[in-house]
């Protein structure tokens, strides 16, 4: 009982849409904006699978809010509202729920985005969390995973696989200097959505998704949903200093972060006559773009490695769940 | 893994509506129609605290459909699509899980309400269920807790209290003959959101909730939010068969089905001059639509016992979380 007093005195003040109808009507009401489309997804996370119970819960709140903010940017879309559901163990005390709210507050503030309503329950196993974001985008403009064509090529923003290294630090399993730990931690704890980047794809990219299963995994349901044939530069694939340290020339090693998942970085496939346009992305936003390969005619997803022989892919990337 | 694979075979093919991009696209696209306003609500349920674990699936299913439609229905809402959020244990196997989806795609065919998306992650310690359902209504007409004035009569509809019953039932605590068991079980597992009935409300009624916590802690909720004082007839609350044979004359228990929650039907109030409009749902929707008390100058709720005396309420209502 008192947890969810508590939980509703702490969300209220920053629930200051009026769609949010100050949390007190169970439902958010949002007048729908003309000549614009919704865009909408909802990401779980639970305890022990997508976050550590060690992690501050800063950084818990930011996350679940993070990884939904970046599907909707890889569709072009701008971020409006958000409904969160927890669902509480009895062991989140007060001082955990302050920090998860301030960490909610913080990103929301960050990202412009509104807190809109939502729902708190208790008593189950582990903690799980569930956001649904909503977004919007001119009429017709959403990207999606279809649409690549052969001859466009693919393209992929930031760094890759520095979650899953920021994960194997915080797990004691790799032993880093100080500054590259703060880095890959926070790629773990706080992924970067590509929300200023995202809504200018829109015109540009002829396919989009965030990649949260790896690289490989995303590029290959781009590859799949358009009907075409991927061809990565494995050496092309863009890794940060942290990256590049671990796993210096050995492909397999550099597979091993394009198959690891949670990177929140965009892949995306434009037309190769658009390359300057692409590249302008990076001093638009101050984000990376790099090309990683090409649409090519058939189907399914190859990575060519440095001698471009065919490198034989094992393990796509790590399965975070599926739609629905 | 495998799970991840068989919910998505499983759902893709109620997935129809275009919005729901096949399930394929990790986000749902949905033109904004003009002139609506969009109605949002999220409900979670977790296993042995929302539904029990020898619950059927199908029933599992509906209820977290339903509970969210009936947040929509008290609105005056009509439901457009859902993101369903399945937390999995590991211990739903494939029977369990086509009977799951089963159950759900026969309600969303009853309801007229699409699946747009959602997401599924496996390794929470109790099944963690979660629903984001979006609605409509005309500009401006979303109903609201807020809104109660002076003079308004107090309106329910249905019946209170059969949900508690048929839990009582099922968890052996409380024996019936088998007509009662089924009708009051069956108001446990498959409460009877007002769709049809809600969207009526608009224009007719002042303020509107559905009831979830239990009749009197959600039209507390009403005479709050719209500062003003609701007045109870106790004996007027409209009890099922079951109920009345259960709780008879009875005061004290008539008043714990009125805190027990979990009814899904719809309190609301409505200027008394059209106490007939709101008489003639019964013949529009063969719903019964009962007066229960009225709207007065002043703050809180009581409630008036057979000879008028205010009757001392302890417990208002279960809670079954707040918002946020």
């Amino acid at each position: 009982m008192k947890e969810f007093e508590l939980i509703g005195r702490l969300l209220a003040p920053i629930a200051r849409a009026s769609a949010a109808r100050g949390l007190k009507d169970d439902v958010a009401v949002w007048p729908c904006p003309a000549g614009r489309d919704l865009v909408l997804t909802k990401d779980m996370m639970a305890e022990g699978v997508h976050f550590r119970s060690a992690d501050p819960p800063e950084t818990i709140a930011a996350k679940l809010l993070r990884v939904n903010l970046s599907d909707l940017a890889a569709k072009g879309a701008k971020p409006e509202g958000v409904l969160l559901g927890l669902g509480l163990t009895g062991r989140q005390d007060e001082t955990w729920l302050q920090a998860f709210v301030q960490g909610l507050a913080a990103d929301l503030d960050r990202f412009n985005t509104q807190l809109w309503g939502g729902d708190t329950i208790s008593g189950v196993g582990r903690l799980t969390l569930s956001l649904t974001a909503i977004g919007t985008v001119a009429s017709g403009r959403a990207l999606s995973r279809a649409g690549a064509k052969v001859g466009d090529g693919v393209y992929v923003t930031g760094t890759i696989g520095d979650a899953w290294l920021g994960l194997e630090v915080l797990e004691g399993r790799l032993d880093v200097g100080e500054a590259i730990r703060s880095h890959v931690v926070a790629a773990y704890q706080l992924p970067e959505p590509r929300t200023d980047l995202g809504p200018a794809l829109a015109g540009l990219a002829h396919a989009s998704a965030d990649i949260s299963d790896g690289l490989l995994a995303d590029a290959g349901h781009i590859a799949e949903a358009s009907d075409v044939a991927i061809q990565l530069e494995g050496m092309a694939i863009p890794l940060s200093l942290a990256g590049e340290a671990w796993a210096g020339a050995d492909i397999s090693r550099r597979m091993h972060l394009a198959t690891a998942g949670d990177d929140y970085e965009i892949v995306f496939t434009a037309p190769l006559e658009q390359h300057e346009a692409v590249l302008a992305l990076y001093q638009r936003f101050g984000v990376r773009v790099t090309l990683v390969g090409r649409v090519v005619a058939g189907r399914g997803l190859t990575v060519l490695d440095q001698h471009g022989a065919t490198f034989e892919v094992t393990r796509r990337g790590y399965e975070h769940g599926g739609a629905g």
